[in-house]
């Protein structure tokens, strides 16, 4: 359940819808649909398993009207198919809801309530649809059956309502699950990202958890839960320039990867003075100089990001850090330092499981950070200091531009702090020299796709499983490039910090299982070498990348040299173009993996 | 290069050497070797490939001796083969040299000095050999060309030595391995571990790092690596009573995991008073409460058994705590608190990569603690403060009851010092009583053994991969759950925070993917369950495992109610019958898993 719209007031109400869903794919792509009213007796149900392209095959000219909604789902409860797909509908055909969130106490309000009721799919949201319309058959009105029912309900939201009775109205509400109101001239919007309907209007009205509100052609009532109306100001969205086509790309991801240096270049400049000089916000400075521990929060790619982080912080500014999954700190808070500032790494900007930490820790009282790629993002608005990725849209679903770019933002922000702080590494580094090195590095690598893509094909091509080893910020590299693997090829790859592979996983290694090895810490480059040749003498076919400085001529790919810290920069490259061109082989839909949306907005 | 053995003086050497090597083939059985020399002119060398007892089939009668060194390999540098196995010997057939270590610039020394010289393996320890035969052809004494050859290697070595020219004498080296003298009476021993040769003498005699030994039938002279002359004292060594033959069981592994009840009753008579309170030694107990952060560094499944350790030590004691992977701690450490203590989880007591971070720390002057099974193991002897495991001698590669006895060592420590602080949480805790619950619930546990079968077989017997899902300690379990399935039935499987899942790795579902979800936490119940759903929608084949109270129609196995902190002492025995039964299905040696060592000596 993953992305709704709503419109209200417009003649092309089905156009409208079509293009925020489109928009919206990138939440979810197991199904899709549509419903729209003319508010005159005539309405239409179309959807359709599969990608947005199949339901507006399905879609004609016969279909219009001036109220509507719309939905594509990732799937949570219930398989992919037309039964469960949204919008779900009451079993007199009243009610039409469609539905973004978990609802955790369906099965209990089903076996309490609606014993007598022949549901027709699996999902929590006919649960909640059925409810409103037996509460509406025991004489309640629309807006208050849709209220008793939120009232009962447990878990994450977003719902967008249509009564037939009475479809000069549109309910919609929210609770943890994201969704904006559109301000129009004559009509208004719904949906779960403003990106969806920026081609309407450029106002928005924010809606808070617990609140619902009733839409018409010309109104916006809001009201909490317990009824008392509120009154909110829009605000202007400006969305940021950014080619979002892929030119001639084949997919996205490979533009994505290829941009890489010019957001290192780009960050050097947004986050430094005309002296070389990073320049934060001072309010931000001053809360990060008062804290005495950094908590970094975040899951998937920008969880690989924040663990290079904590090496940054902690070397070039001193302050202890810990990076924490986002999914696991909000139901298990480790025992805090007295004065924690946390940071929230996310590229969207809207993951539910960072949100759910970041209402617990503000309702704590402690300073937060939002580092993401959508400055207007729910995570921006409600942390108390934000940064920008500026790495420009990132459509493929596997991340690669913001991870870099998430990286070289703690090392920019970690200098800052540092200096401020008189830390003597700091002053000893220059990352803005750094940051040169990474996009020359970068380029180095990305200009030897070819040579890449014979090792993708020699490495993988057979291959059901992998392992990614390395040592300090070579093995925060191979988790993420396991994660790429993983996400694109579904190949099941593994990262491992290299010594650990022997207490265990090392039992999986058989004749040609592929090995990749990162090599750039001389520190531990012998150790790490050891730790090849152990898993090499086991017959694995291992593929070594080491910086220049600590290349031997077994290695396949030699890489520039960086300091260690910033290693990541570079090794991840070859990581996700390996990945990149495994599925490429495969044939694999690159951009769009199965299972997976590009925002995770369930729990 | 794992397990070594030595004799001077006896007249059954061949048959303390094969001896010795059975009980050393813990540490490793890629193949195995002896030297054995009768000091009248005559001397025998024999290696096979494979177990102790294919060189068992190859030693007969005729092998005679009173000097001899023996092996046994895991493979590290060039694979398992005859040429590979130890020992190793110089190209003059004057030398013969077993290794237990990694020499990290092999490839160097053999570059500047061993140009000419043509070799017989791709080994480490065959660059040393030919070394020190270089040295002694340019003049050197057999013990100034091994004194000087040590000053040139770096890495890890426990080294014993044989010269032809003087089979009165055995030499022997160390740094970072481990190696002890046995004293007799008219004869000398030396081995990796007092185990080997326990049935000769109880008398031992600690060898420190970079000290050469020269020993003869009635001497054991000692110097460090400078010529200075050590004296040091033999200390006794008794070993704990435990029956470490397997009885009726098929492998040790099921031994093992049944014998984890009494285990924790065992522990809780160990570490309480007739009163039911718990008892830590005084001065242990003043250095935990003087510590302002735990540091826990461990590997493997002990590593695992840390993760559940930190929610123990913060909720029950108050105390912020860490857990670090030993091999990336100690080449990346952290930012330290003012006064950490750190904890060592080890079954062994002779993890290399442990014993790095414990030199490095205690060079630093922070307090520690080993908790292990083996009490007159390096990591015990070295730490300033011990604490044992009582869980018997552990056979099987893949550890079950030494688990389960660390977290409930850890839980005992963290209740005895949250009392010693009056901290409120232990105050209301009673870890008798929830050892006494984790004990019963782990014998209904193994007492529906063939349901678990039918599972594993279900499950598992047509799969090459698999997930284990949970939150909070749940994950934890997850995390130990995989690698034991990993490490002996070879499926790739992968333990996730529940939440984390959909991050990226949920790419990998597809139709019967067989995923295991731990449900024993009311905070996180729902949550889990969702993630369940959404996993299940896709395809994949779910079994649910839940304790009582939050157990629902769908679960297909109830675990008896605990506290969810000590959740794992429960959830882990279907995690470890499951990989048990799918390996033993499978025809596979469930206790000598291919690849790995039963304990850890290279880094």
């Amino acid at each position: 359940m993953c992305g709704i719209v709503g419109v209200i007031g417009k003649k092309n109400t089905t156009e409208i819808l079509m293009q925020g869903l489109e928009k919206l794919e990138y939440r979810g792509y197991d199904s899709a649909g549509i419903y729209v009213n003319d508010q005159a007796g005539h309405d239409y149900l179309v959807k359709r398993v599969g990608r947005i392209k199949n339901l507006e095959a399905a879609v004609d000219d016969s279909i219009q009207g001036t109220l509507g909604i719309g939905h594509t789902r990732w799937a949570t409860n219930g398989k992919p198919s037309v039964a469960n797909s949204h919008p779900h509908i009451s079993n007199d055909e009243r009610f039409y809801l469609v539905h973004n969130g978990v609802i955790t106490n369906a099965n209990e309000l089903k076996r309490q309530y609606l014993l007598d009721i022949e549901f027709a799919s699996e999902t929590d949201t006919e649960v909640v649809v059925q409810l409103i319309a037996l509460f509406a058959r025991e004489g309640l009105s629309a807006k208050e059956a849709f209220r008793k029912a939120l009232t009962m309900v447990d878990g994450s939201y977003a719902f967008s309502l249509v009564d037939r009775l009475t479809p000069d109205t549109l309910f919609v509400a929210k609770n943890k699950s994201p969704l904006l109101i559109g301000k129009g001239d004559g009509f208004n919007v719904v949906a779960s990202d403003a990106l969806a309907m920026l081609s309407e209007t450029d106002q928005f009205v924010e809606m808070k958890d617990e609140e619902i509100v009733a839409l018409t052609q010309d109104g916006i009532a809001i009201e909490t839960l317990d009824g008392t109306p509120v009154h909110r100001e829009a605000f202007t969205v400006k969305m940021e320039e950014g080619d979002a086509s892929k030119g001639t790309y084949p997919f996205y991801m490979l533009k994505e990867i290829d941009e890489q240096p010019i957001v290192m270049r780009r960050l050097v400049k947004k986050y430094t003075n005309d002296r070389g000089e990073v320049e934060l916000p001072k309010p931000l400075l001053a809360a990060l100089k008062a804290a005495d521990r950094l908590y970094i929060v975040a899951a998937g790619t920008s969880y690989h990001a924040g663990l290079v982080g904590k090496g940054l912080f902690e070397k070039l500014a001193g302050v202890p850090t810990e990076v924490h999954l986002a999914s696991e700190f909000g139901y298990n808070q480790p025992l805090l330092s007295e004065k924690p500032l946390f940071i929230f790494l996310t590229q969207s900007g809207e993951t539910a499981d960072i949100r759910q930490v970041l209402v617990k820790v503000k309702a704590q009282g402690y300073p937060t950070l939002t580092i993401t790629n959508v400055l207007s993002s729910t995570l921006a608005r409600e942390a108390d200091y934000q940064l920008g990725l500026y790495a420009g849209p990132e459509i493929a679903v596997a991340s690669t531009k913001a991870y870099t770019a998430q990286v070289a933002v703690e090392a920019l922000i970690a200098q800052g702090l540092g200096e401020a702080k008189n830390h003597r590494e700091a002053e000893a580094f220059d990352v803005v020299h750094q940051l040169g090195l990474a996009a020359a590095g970068q380029q180095a690598l990305i200009d030897q796709k070819d040579a890449i893509h014979d090792w993708a094909t020699d490495l993988f091509s057979q291959s059901r499983n992998a392992f990614f080893i390395g040592r300090g910020t070579d093995y925060d590299v191979s988790l993420e490039a396991a994660l790429k693997l993983k996400e694109i090829s579904y190949v099941q790859a593994e990262g491992f910090a290299a010594g650990e592979l022997k207490h265990g996983t090392i039992a999986l290694i058989e004749q040609d299982t592929p090995v990749v090895a990162f090599i750039s810490d001389p520190k531990t480059a012998a150790h790490t070498r050891s730790n090849a040749d152990e898993i090499a003498a086991r017959g694995a076919k291992v593929l070594r990348i080491a910086t220049e400085s600590q290349s031997s001529e077994e290695d396949q790919l030699v890489v520039d040299d960086i300091d260690p810290m910033l290693a990541p920069l570079l090794m991840i490259i070859p990581g996700q173009l390996l990945a990149y061109f495994t599925s490429f082989d495969r044939g694999y839909d690159v951009d769009r993996p199965r299972n997976l949306a590009k925002s995770v907005t369930v729990e």
